[in-house]
């Protein structure tokens, strides 16, 4: 009898953005892993720790930030080894997942590696898609709106290209991509419907009109919301 | 002392993924206000229906199906005006949405005529995207993926335009379309990388390859996820 792995979606952040769901899978399932940065800080745990009972055995992940592809894979295969392990002394393991497992986030490179092998259920979350347009109080899209949703790390071009043609856009991952995603911006004149939010829904949220934002980098989880009037 | 609005997401169906928040509110608010068929069913009362207390008030909605936009406009007006009264009387108001608030849902058209008078809290939920993504078991993007979420209502050259140039795509709003969408994926060669999927993670689920599926009209609720290789 192996485990089956359950992937969680916790949310944004805020405890009370969990799904009922999670919360009783954590009551339950014997083993908890979660990714671990090399300064030992687990956001994903952060977001869960009220509900991890003190009896679960739990296991951190250590996950590089800045990687080369080769030393993330090898990782992503460790990381993949050690929950088959427990999988395959019977016990199921809950994998804690920051936001929606399947949106942008790293637990797709572990299912990649378990799912052809053991059971895996994933619990989707609050992904931070709607969690922006929740704490910007900015309705994503209705009708016959398109909604692309861009990594900040691509190319000029392609983010000129794609803004060009959507009506609503969140742009992820802004980082130090914030002065190349803003000439972007500014270059089709839809500043003026663009708006920068940072932790949203977690305390020292910011909302700011893009148009009014002083910084040059900002923090990697920081989002642009850009609405077109294609009307 | 005026009441204030929450906008609450109650996620793709399941009860259990519904936040904790949403759990919390719907105790302690004492107006629950939801869409209603013409027929008197409310799938959104149907989600969060073990979580609302039998004291509260409950306001259902009447939600013509096919509209004009004038008649769905001045129903519009008629709901806010309810919601509104309950509001200017001191109470509180959770207003139920399927799956998220912002996204695709008639809840941004009550947002719009009650965000300027009253305080209004949106609690994003777990969204039809990334549900369907789980249900199907296929991760929607990462790395340098572009994720495009378009309505199947869309003229078939638009889909084809945005079909061509995004990795990943969700379809909504399936329905009567299924014979236009279909022309359009098959037109680009990427059927085989389209999975429908029907009430996902609802009684009654459907994952299918778009290759495989056979019917010519389906529910509403409905999606398909393309995946291009466009590596």
């Amino acid at each position: 009898m192996t485990g089956k792995v359950y992937g969680l979606g916790l949310g944004p952040g805020d405890p009370e953005l969990v799904t009922v769901k999670v919360v009783r899978l954590l009551n339950t399932v014997p083993v908890v892993a979660y990714p671990e940065s090399q300064k030992g800080g687990s956001f994903a745990r952060e977001i869960a720790k009220s509900y991890i009972p003190s009896t679960a055995i739990e296991v951190p992940l250590d996950t590089p930030m800045a990687i080369d592809a080769a030393v993330a894979q090898a990782k992503y295969d460790e990381h993949a080894e050690i929950i088959a392990a427990h999988l395959d002394a019977g016990r199921d393991v809950a994998l804690l997942c920051e936001g929606d497992p399947f949106l942008f986030g790293s637990f797709m490179y572990i299912y990649d590696r378990l799912a052809d092998r053991y059971e895996v259920e994933v619990v989707p979350g609050v992904s931070s898609i709607t969690a922006c347009a929740a704490a910007a109080g900015l309705p994503l899209c209705g009708r016959e709106d398109i909604l692309t949703v861009l990594p900040g790390t691509l190319p000029e071009e392609v983010l000129e290209r794609e803004l060009t043609q959507t009506s609503s856009a969140v742009i992820m991952k802004v980082g130090r991509h914030l002065p190349k995603i803003r000439r972007v911006i500014d270059k089709l004149g839809c500043t003026g419907g663009a708006t920068y939010v940072e932790r949203a829904l977690n305390p020292g949220q910011r909302v700011v009109p893009l148009a009014r934002l002083t910084e040059e980098v900002a923090p990697y989880f920081s989002v642009i919301l850009v609405f077109r009037d294609t009307d």
